[in-house]
């Protein structure tokens, strides 16, 4: 068995989320490490020490030095969204691959000079959402996909919410207007919507409400907030998102036919496994009393962690370029740019006072 | 050991919860089934005969007899909604003690009628939601009670839908303007609205927006609506209710310390014990690939189904009005008024073209 062709990794910026993507590359079969940068050639050492990377690593003291290595194929840019188009777009013009944080932009304008870039030069580009990559979100896409177990879906619901620390509140770049403006809604109620999405088969909304209430911190980003978001034919989606809640994250779709629960989607509780509950045709006894069946737990297992598998498919694609001259996969992209268009549309929603916004691709 | 004192019911129609609510009489050690009124004799008798009254029990081929029995200390009301101030006040008038299906009317200023008739007679008002009495519904109650496990609310999202065959969406009261004219707002939105209101200390929302998008039939009957509730502290609530999706009933609720799921709370998959899963400062391993604890499953055993709970709770509260000279519990008409203002809110919402409602009590 010949091993599978090596993608080599840049990593441009130190943040935390950083190290385990550092450890997926490593895991990954077809990609290995192989130069970070920081601002801070320290920092940068230190993180390369820390993170697995292998003693030939490159190790450099800006992010530019990454993307003007000539072995690197690849980049994985986890810097703050208010600096992912400057970034992926220079990437993306030196011909690296990029596997980009989410939220992908600040605005799906700002994003569509990322794919603009990255189309031209011919480069994938895929965005860092991990759970779309575990074999349990295959599953559960069949399951939705079932007209005879699930039906056609009526109404889904999804939760992302985490309790942070006073110290994250103040400082963290998901509280900062310059940083990670779109605060608990571009970190979180990114996968919110994902889901929906995803659930929707990418079809999108017809109108997007943002919920009343939403909480700010004193520079305006957003601490929590949700939205409804509405289809001509009935369907219904609501989710909610905050940093100020205990950790959730949940997906309930109802069907004609079938009901769906999932309590982990984003990360699972265990790496090697993960579940969800699915319902069919559920009724009654005759009186009424109790349930004639429960719902079904499905395990489904997976020997690499869902990031691992990100990193796979992203790096298989980057292969398939790379060696057989294949097109990029514009799936990737395609459903960034409709999951940031709908984050645009609650926070439009928002500033106008929670009025509903119609949704034109 | 003396046998408690036992309250007579009288049943006035012969609907199918009234299987149900006859056996729970029967269930119940201080309640007993003594006569059922229909406008027919022959289904009056029928119903008894199927439904477990005993030899002695009075048959009658009207309402009204029943109501004239002196030996009847309290009434049960499954009648559709349209029906039930007229017979709930009547009721009243008589001295009977009333037991009545949800929605109690189709609005909070008709069912002030029933209040005002059961307050000047000194009867008991009680609507028949019967998960409240279920021992698990305390235990849920003292989890969100607990600033350590629970901290405070913030979001919850509750769901009820069945799949309606289509003789029931063609025949059934609950689709006729006449009978139900609140459709699947009044029977399944009203158990969503009451977990709302339960897991909110019953403290109504500021404001109470419907759904867009929802669906109605032909008269006009609504078969599948939601709302969001907004409280002024940046509480959330959004609900689902629907007739045309497979049979699903969820609270999903968030505090700021922890995490509820129950997914059968209006009718326990079992008859004799109840689940629910609790969360508590959840959170991640320190690489964020996995959680640090998973939700703990709560199971709650009942010696009774929580039906012969409700009638055994209501017929305590007659028994002491009876036999104690005690006052009625104003705690249920309350929590059952509140919970008719925010079905009349969705309602007013939809018809103004999805207005925020405002609510004042």
């Amino acid at each position: 068995m010949t091993q599978p062709p090596q993608i080599r990794f840049g990593v441009i910026g130190c943040a935390d989320i950083a190290r385990k993507l550092s450890r997926a590359i490593s895991l990954s079969p077809n990609a290995s490490l192989h130069a970070v940068g920081s601002r801070s050639l320290d920092k940068a050492k230190a993180f390369a020490k820390a993170n697995g990377f292998p003693d030939g690593a490159k190790v450099y003291a800006s992010y530019e030095a990454v993307l003007d290595d000539p072995d690197v194929d690849a980049v994985y840019v986890p810097l703050p969204t208010s600096l992912h188009v400057r970034w992926a777009v220079i990437a993306a013009k030196k011909g690296k691959h990029v596997l980009l944080e989410k939220p992908v932009a600040l605005s799906a304008l700002k994003f569509d000079e990322i794919v603009e870039a990255c189309e031209s030069s011919g480069v994938q580009l895929m965005d860092g959402t991990m759970w779309m990559h575990h074999p349990r979100t295959l599953a559960i896409k069949e399951f939705l996909s079932d007209k005879q177990r699930f039906g056609q879906l009526k109404s889904i619901h999804t939760v992302f919410t985490f309790g942070a620390d006073p110290d994250f509140l103040e400082n963290d770049i998901r509280v900062k207007p310059d940083l990670d403006a779109l605060g608990s809604l571009g970190d979180e109620g990114w996968y919110c919507v994902r889901a929906i999405l995803f659930a929707n088969n990418y079809e999108l909304p017809k109108t997007v409400l943002a919920s009343r209430e939403p909480v700010l911190n004193k520079a305006g980003v957003i601490l929590s907030c949700g939205a409804s978001l509405f289809w001509e034919d009935g369907r219904v989606a609501t989710f909610y998102c905050s940093f100020l809640s205990n950790l959730t994250m949940d997906i309930t779709a109802v069907g004609t036919k079938g009901t769906l629960h999932v309590h982990d989607f984003i990360i699972p509780y265990e790496e090697k496994k993960a579940s969800f509950y699915a319902a069919s045709e559920s009724g009654f006894d005759d009186l009424v009393t109790r349930w004639g069946s429960e719902p079904t737990k499905h395990v489904i297992e997976n020997d690499l962690p869902q990031e691992a598998l990100m990193v796979s498919e992203f790096s298989r694609l980057v292969a398939g370029i790379k060696f057989n001259n294949s097109k990029p996969e514009k799936k990737w992209p395609t459903i960034s740019r409709k999951t940031q268009l709908i984050l645009d549309a609650v926070k439009a929603s928002i500033d106008k006072g929670f009025e509903p916004i119609q949704i034109q691709e």
